[in-house]
């Protein structure tokens, strides 16, 4: 592609580095910036400037955060006996949008995939183990797996870990349809698969 | 929707501004920016202030520009007898894809829509007179303006404001699907259409 000016051509393809933008939505995006206030583009610059220096991840949970404890495992109106494991930020975004659970986060930060070459060990699942044997108040473990063959892998290997540890190990209930995608699971089917989760 | 850090929110809400981005993919994109490397945060960031700050308009063409004169309008190789009118820049880039065309441009940047409340004051069109007026090696004018009520309309326009000055007016062909829009035209329809333009 010809472009008018570099500036719209570096800008265009940065833009389209980003997934699911290709070259046609991020010329539009430039366009769009170009005709707006400047404002517009300083704001979202900062945003997400500030977005990756400033932000940090829970050392508890290992949710995104803004402080060294997320507001989560802060709060004293949630409850410290069940935790949610969960693959990623989104899926806790995803749950606290239901409204259905009271509890805490546990997140994995990915999923067990020989494909993509992640193993148990790249996961969140030794600090698991440690934080459950450390807090004697956490009495049910919720494996909030997506209903993938990555998930279920992934969701094997923590029961196998945690059998010896006191814990009530549950599953969030197979309301979502198999094969697909926690995140993209509407808000009542999966706040409803929280609350009829079964033992697992 | 919670999210689980004000620098999350604060991004998503900047990056939902953009068209065609709800909040669900501003999430997926600053979730993605937060895995990935911080540099390519910056340079994305770099690369929308630059464009914002230091992109400028050809004073002759109104075409995006990095100089006074743009490219086109400053290259020896295009055609100076022929200009082709168009709305955006968006078309500029468009018709110089399909290789078609070797004259220069003039950009009205709008197009008239009463709807919008957008007139012919509002465009680039006093700018077009004085251009032909004091440049007689201009000897045709292509509307190359997309085929729906507003084009047409302000193809009337410009034909009229024109009807007294010795150049030949011409449109490109309605091998665009009618109510189609210009930028989207795939480049071979758009490049014949170019080149069996008829007389208006
Ligand atoms: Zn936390
Ligand atoms: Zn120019």
């Amino acid at each position: 592609m010809n472009y008018p000016s570099k500036l719209i051509e570096d800008a265009v393809n940065e833009i389209a580095k980003l997934p699911g933008i290709g070259k046609k939505s991020a010329l539009r995006l430039a366009l769009h910036l170009l005709k707006s206030e400047k404002t517009q583009t300083h704001n979202l610059s900062n945003s997400l400037i500030n977005l990756v220096e400033k932000t940090t991840y829970c050392v508890a949970c290992h949710n995104i955060s803004d402080a060294e404890i997320c507001q989560i495992c802060g709060s004293h109106r949630r409850d410290s006996s069940i935790l949610a494991v969960v693959q990623d930020s989104k899926d806790v975004l995803a749950i606290e949008n239901t409204s259905q659970f009271q509890g805490k986060y546990h997140v994995l930060g990915g999923i067990i995939s020989p494909i993509q070459g992640i193993g148990p060990q790249d996961l969140n699942i030794e600090s698991l183990l440690l934080r459950i044997q450390s807090n004697p108040e956490i009495k049910e473990i919720i494996l909030a797996l997506s209903p993938t063959m990555e998930g279920d892998t992934t969701a094997f290997y923590i029961r196998k870990k945690l059998k010896d540890l006191s814990v009530k190990i549950s599953t969030i209930a197979r309301g979502i349809p198999i094969g697909g995608d926690l995140e993209y699971t509407d808000e009542i089917t999966l706040g409803r698969s929280i609350l009829s989760r079964v033992e697992f």
